[in-house]
């Protein structure tokens, strides 16, 4: 047993050293899953550091989920952060375990499918798509034989720039899109490209969980700021990153996922020239804009950007065809390079028959023709969702687009047993505290009304409604 | 300036602190591209450790290509290691950049693209295919707007299965199959759960270059192994596995990338013994077994694998249908699990039409009728490559499967500028030492007789041979 002693060491780097030390031992597994660390006075003095060091990097464990505090007793080993290492089921070891609990409640089968925001196979014009696909394969006879170019067919990049400059009036070129499988790929590639270990990332709260599941998986010190039904409190935005220096700043601004809510336009504006000042990356998820009932979003934060600070994804997979799996990343060429190398390394490339099919049907005269009625036809079920829920004490936001309602059940309603008892029912929906860095949210739920018809809908409903009522009797709430 | 003492810390973990501490530092950007680093004894007595911990830091370095040695002077900071943070072409900050070269020839336009190791799709029954696809609308027609699961479509898996009991007479469960978006993906997912910075890979010398790119990537420090027409030294691998403890061997056994070479059976199950035996997970990827022009290949080494200690990689692209991007994993269930949840991460699941697709076509008759076809034509075709390259002195050993010659020119072949020659010429061929993890072979070539057609080949072979003649005049070996 030697000692060391890097000097040169700045107490930022001491504090990560502390850090990355403790997180490597909990990884190795030399504490087991809820066994008690070493207290902060004791490290301290063993590490020949201040105590507040230890205190400020057992904070940081305790953010990126590795530890949990017991009050008034100390710090614990939070399960599944360790490797399998001396697992004797597990011949295979593993250096990276995640969760991903949206995608565990995706494969719950149940008839009331809440769960799901995605949109009911029978609003597709499926007839209409497969007579076009047979259409595409004239077209490009040997497409099944050829590999698409990393960056993405050029001819469907092209239209793609078309489309915006015609929608939103700005101007694109080809070289600046990138192609990926779906929005999940767009978003793992962009931070396995900007972060590394303890980076700051802004998040929104609540947020898409996949998007959580990512950038914890990079590593990245999660910061959450607040969304609400009129967007961000700006100010709080700006301190925040003034104070942690984010890498980047993660954001669904319209038809927000889950809540619905859309970030006014002067906000947008606003957030990008903040955004620039402290050079962070807005990376802007942006599903379903086309999804709206009333009046069209404001535009993408993407088209008030000059100084390519903002990352724009644009996936079509959720109204378009989930089977295709095909968006898009605009973005500064600047960046580009280091996302087609990833992309390289990651899958060689977008299947060509996909691009080739969402160029023909999605900019074809009769999609659009469609999506005005499937604004329709959502908008109806959105409706019916909320008359059913009008009876009940449940609190939401009526959203004005996407697929979600998010609501707000009373705090006594026991919602494990809500949803585990769901489940034994049939009904599935999402619980709040999945779409939460810091998994809490505990009274509220997603439900979506985009998969399922208006005969489920309120069925589905009216059954989660009695239910919720049997396990916390009105006017006897439970705890008070 | 604070001393800090990590204590109970023994001497690999401070050879893994100093090298950390050193990466760091070059990625931060604190030594610019090509500036000396401190000495050994500098840093040393700077950080209070011993000489030789240094130089295994600075050894790691320089194999992980973070730094290159300049004789009787020092260590140098090779570039594109660093964060473009200080750069002002650069609005947005890149943690990660990586080689591809394999992806920048691909990118080259010629006539005569030797580089290119897919099939001709004039060799694909793109008539039928079409046909084809358009029954699967029939059967499925609303499999645009079906999510797949993560692990794939069970009905494909099921087939699968099915396939390889029939073929390979081995049983599996559609629960240890996952779909994969073409191999890089699974590659890059099995890169993603089993390695993190340190770990020892052991990889082919020669390998497939985009391999060595993903383990880069993670960090891994690489052990390059040789082979040859009659498979491994199996004593250097064991010796290998004793000494580094590799994490997993990456090999590709059957018709191996660049080389063709096929590993003998005996070998097969020697080397699954001896991965059980040092814990070494072997990750077998097999991209083109259907492509044999003698007899059949030897059995995969997963077939021989009791002990869950193989990864089975089989993909479709090459010869089957690259625009459809179709690969599967074959793990043991203990693995499956993370590969399931990394997937998920990263894609959201292989796109259902695809896998469908694949499904009918792959199992019809009809295309099992066209392998036997297809072997012959490209069994032409090498034997064309091999008449026209009769004629010079170069060397290969003739392949008995796969898409490619790996042939070894005169050493006083100027490659270079052969292939910048080449390229004005139209014609690509990949350089040896893309394939190797330390960047040698400078004297090897591999030349791709699957995407070419026999007067294609004829005409660009004679071209090159030309042009190698007219760089390094016959009689007249240049350098000697």
């Amino acid at each position: 047993m030697k000692r060391n002693a890097l000097s040169n060491v700045h107490s930022d780097k001491l504090f990560e050293q502390v850090y990355d030390y403790l997180l490597e031992r909990i990884t190795r597994g030399e504490w087991r899953a809820h066994e008690k660390l070493p207290s902060i006075r004791t490290l301290a003095i063993e590490l020949n550091v201040h105590r507040l060091t230890v205190f400020k990097a057992y904070q940081m464990l305790k953010q990126n989920r590795k530890v949990y505090v017991k009050e008034k007793s100390g710090y614990y080993v939070l399960p599944n952060n360790m490797l399998p290492l001396d697992s004797q089921h597990d011949p295979i070891v593993s250096a990276y375990v995640q969760e991903s609990s949206l995608s565990e409640i995706h494969q719950v089968k149940a008839v009331y499918q809440f769960s799901i925001a995605l949109l009911d196979p029978h609003l597709l014009p499926n007839q209409f798509f497969s007579e076009y696909v047979k259409r595409v394969f004239d077209l490009y006879p040997k497409v099944l034989g050829t590999y698409s170019t990393i960056q993405g067919d050029r001819e469907l990049r092209e239209a793609l720039c078309h489309y915006f400059t015609k929608r939103y009036h700005f101007y694109l070129s080809a070289d600046e899109l990138l192609i990926t499988s779906g929005s999940q790929e767009a978003i793992d590639l962009i931070a396995r490209v900007l972060i590394k270990p303890r980076d700051a990332v802004l998040l929104e709260r609540p947020t898409y969980s996949p998007a959580i599941d990512v950038f914890r998986r990079q590593g990245a010190n999660i910061i959450p700021i607040e969304i609400h039904p009129h967007g961000y409190d700006l100010d709080r935005v700006e301190m925040l990153m003034q104070q942690y220096k984010p890498r980047l700043f993660y954001l669904n601004p319209t038809f927000h996922n889950p809540t619905g809510f859309v970030v006014p336009a002067e906000q947008r504006k606003r957030l990008v020239e903040i955004a620039h000042k402290y050079k962070c990356v807005l990376v802007e998820d942006d599903p379903c804009p086309d999804i709206y009932f009333e009046e069209k979003p404001p535009l993408p934060l993407f088209s008030y950007d000059t100084a390519g600070y903002v990352i724009y994804i644009r996936s079509f997979s959720k109204y378009i065809a989930p089977g295709l799996s095909i968006a898009m990343i605009a973005c500064h060429p600047s960046f580009m390079s280091y996302l087609i190398r990833a992309k390289s390394l990651s899958d060689s490339g977008t299947p060509l028959l996909n691009q080739k099919i969402f160029l023909h049907y999605f900019f074809c005269e009769r999609m659009q023709k469609h999506l005005a009625k499937l604004r329709i036809a959502l908008a109806i079920r959105r409706d019916i969702m909320e008359q059913e829920l009008s009876v009940t004490d449940w609190k939401w936001s009526s959203p004005t687009g996407g697929f979600n309602l998010w609501i707000r059940l009373p705090e006594s309603t026991p919602m494990e047993s809500l949803l585990s008892k769901s489940i034994e029912q049939s009904i599935t929906f999402v619980p709040g505290s999945i779409f939460d860095p810091q998994r809490e949210f505990k009274s509220w739920i997603r439900m979506s009304y985009s998969f399922l018809n208006e005969q489920q809908l309120r069925e589905g409903l009216k059954r989660l409604v009695h239910l919720s009522r049997t396990l916390h009797p009105e006017g006897n709430p439970s705890g008070d």
